[in-house]
This record gives structure tokens, sequence and C-alpha cells, in this order.
């Protein structure tokens, strides 16, 4: 059965972008440079260059991560924002190169492109989503492309499985949280860590999620029993 | 010349404990249970048990890097909060067995503890602390006791030579952020990792302050050139 995951670069104070910014260029905005920074490692590698059809690059450890990145899945589950941005620049040949299946609330027809990528429209929510795209994934996984919205809610709902957090040594003091779930304050998301890849550029963790849990108060070793009876 | 080192035990979401709560009974609050989660390794350590002198402790790598930390300040800094959160539960033996330099606005005298602790009250700034605490540390380090919020500010005004956090698999979703530095949004502050130890419970990673640093736009490799001048 496949699993559902998902990958996200992210700085030292959990930011995958700058604060997000009204700017219509997006390029000028202040949610780039943070962006850009946290994602420089990505477009260092070989593997990414090569599926973008760019020169160059360095064959390395973390060039190893964005290959598997990309071995990985059989299908993918895209948020509609993600798309709308994607469209123009990923061109006749994006990236994906295999099934995305796009959360929206408008019907579409499906959209075939060159080298194995289709985009298919869901209008009745992620879970659907996820589900079709497990059904095209076969004995790939099916990973979560994006943005930050759509992998938060798939977390939110224990949908995700696996998440791999490339922590880049930055802190960016302000900007857009991946992470910033909508849980209660008394309870968190337990993760394990299952893979740990350390370079000086970025620390690749990929974790199991195991799902929410109550954060409980404990004794500190004996020292405050009775904590909080006052 | 001493450096100039913090610790911190943060979430996957950069949090250091749950949301700020007026509650006075602080193990109430909603800032408790995030901050008991990410410091229970701590707590489960044979090294911490000790200085607490309490029974029991694993003696393994994170009791290591606990023993470590004691062991490496020959002086402390530490914030007004703490230090009043902290004078009558540390009581007459405090755990840090060193001089610790008080950030406050309120003068009071010198007070002398068992086991090689003291307390100063510095009342002309974090500089002032810093410089005074390097006079008493010797050939050895002097780390940032904390709260959070002094630790923040060293890494704002650039005196800040190391930081180790201690990075916890939970995601609390919300709460106080150990690294919303008050910066620019196209400046980060760059870090680079010198001493990587992970664990299935915490994964330590000691960083090399660089400072703030523009955060640029790049080419993408070329894909993008020109990108931003529409």
């Amino acid at each position: 059965m496949s699993k559902v995951i998902a990958q996200l670069c992210i700085s030292l104070d959990g930011c995958y972008a700058g604060p997000r910014d009204d700017e219509p260029n997006w390029f000028k905005s202040v949610e780039a440079p943070g962006f850009f920074r946290i994602t420089r490692w990505v477009t260092e590698s070989m593997a990414w260059r090569d599926r973008l059809q760019l020169e160059g690059g360095e064959a390395n450890v973390n060039d190893e991560v964005i290959a598997e990145s990309f071995a990985r899945p059989g299908a993918y589950v895209m948020g509609r924002r993600m798309f709308d941005g994607g469209e123009r620049p990923w061109g006749e040949e994006p990236p994906f190169r295999n099934p995305v299946f796009v959360v929206t609330h408008r019907e579409r027809e499906k959209l075939e492109r060159q080298g194995g990528t289709s985009f298919t429209f869901v209008t009745d929510g992620l879970e659907s989503a996820i589900a079709q795209a497990k059904a095209a994934a076969g004995e790939k996984e099916v990973a979560i492309a994006g943005g930050g919205t759509m992998i938060k809610h798939a977390l939110e709902l224990g949908l995700l499985d696996e998440l791999e957090l490339h922590h880049v040594p930055v802190i960016l003091g302000d900007g857009q949280r991946l992470l910033d779930v909508n849980i209660g304050a008394r309870e968190g998301i337990e993760l394990v860590p299952e893979r740990m890849i350390h370079t000086p550029e970025v620390t690749h963790i990929r974790y199991r999620v195991e799902g929410r849990a109550p954060l409980v108060l404990d004794s500190r070793g004996g020292k405050y029993e009775g904590l909080g009876e006052s």
C-alpha cells in the first residue's frame, strides 16, 4: 500500500518563505528572498538541474536526496494555489512525470502533458485526491507536492505517513510557517526520525508521522511532585 | 578568549514552549505542556538528575550532551524574567555553580549561593553583562542561560558566537518561538553546523553563528534570468 509522503525545506525557525506579501510580482515580494535561500541547495543539485533540463550541478549526497525524491512517488497531490502558480512556468513538460491530482473547487478537464505528467482536478477534497493518487501510484508512494497549506492540512487530518524535513541553517526571523498546524495547545504531533543525512548545507531528517498525542506534564524526576495542584 | 554560547530545545516548528499565557500558576498554563514535552529528554539524563540531586537517569549520548553543557561555561548571563522565575525553586544551591550575571533594570546586592553560584545584577545592558561574564569565565565559555528573549536579543545584536539547538521531533503548532528575531525581511542570520549528534529522542546540532547576511535571489540555474525585472 502506498505511503503518503511529503518533504519540505525549512529554516531553523520553521519558515519555508518570507512573510506573505501581496506584491503582484512574486520575485519582488518579501516572500521570495527567504524561499530562495532555503531552496538554494536544491538548485545546486545535479538531479534538479537535470530534471529542469539545465546544465551542471553537483553530484553529492544532497543530489542523491533530490534524485530519490523524484524517484519515489508514483503520483502527486497538489493544492490549487501551487498549481495556479506553476501551470505556466512548468510548460509542456512539467517536472512531475507522473499523474498529479489537484485539489480545487473548480471543475476542469484533465490536462495531459508530455513526459508522463497529467493534471486531474479533484473537487471533493483532499482525502478523495489521496485515494485517487493511491490508485494511480501502484507500488510507489503518493507525494503531497505542496504548497505548505496542503501539507499542513494533511498533517492536521492525520493523512500523512512520512515527512522529510530539509533543515537549512539560517534564521529568517519571520515568514510563512509550514508547521503551524491548527491543533489544541495541549496536544502535539509526534514524529519518529527514521533517517538522517547531515551535510554543511542542509540536514535531511525523514520522520515517520506518529500522529497527535496529548502533551503531558511530568514530575521532573520527582522534583515537582504535585505540580499544578495549588 | 571566551566564546558566547547558548543552547535551546526546540520543536520542529521552532517553539520552546506553548503560547504565552497569563495563568498565574505556570504549571496550569498552556505554556507548560509544550515546554515539558520539548525538555523531556533532559530530565531523563543522568547528568541533569545528578545536578539536581535526583536519583536515576540514563547514561547515554544525550546524557553526555547535558554533562558537556554543564562543563563548558565559566560564567552565565541571564534575563531578569528567568531569574525571577528561578530564584525560589533553585534554592540555596542553584545548578549553575559559576557566577551568573542577571540583566535587569533594578539595582540589587550581589547574592552568594552555595556550590559556586553567585548572582550579580547588571543594570547597564546585555553587552556589559557579557563583558563582566567574560572577565569571570577565565578560559571557559560564557553561556547565555536564557530565557528565550535574552538569547534572541544576543542573536539580534550579533553577540552570540555559537548556538546549539536540540531539535525535538514534535510539532506544537503554536507557541513561543526562540528564533523570531527582529531583522529585516531581506536578511537572515546564517549559521554553520559544526557538530551533529543524532538520537531518536533529539537531534543536537551545534552551529557557529556567522551573522546577518542579505537574502539574495539567484537565477535558479539560469531558468529565471531577469526574474523580477518586469
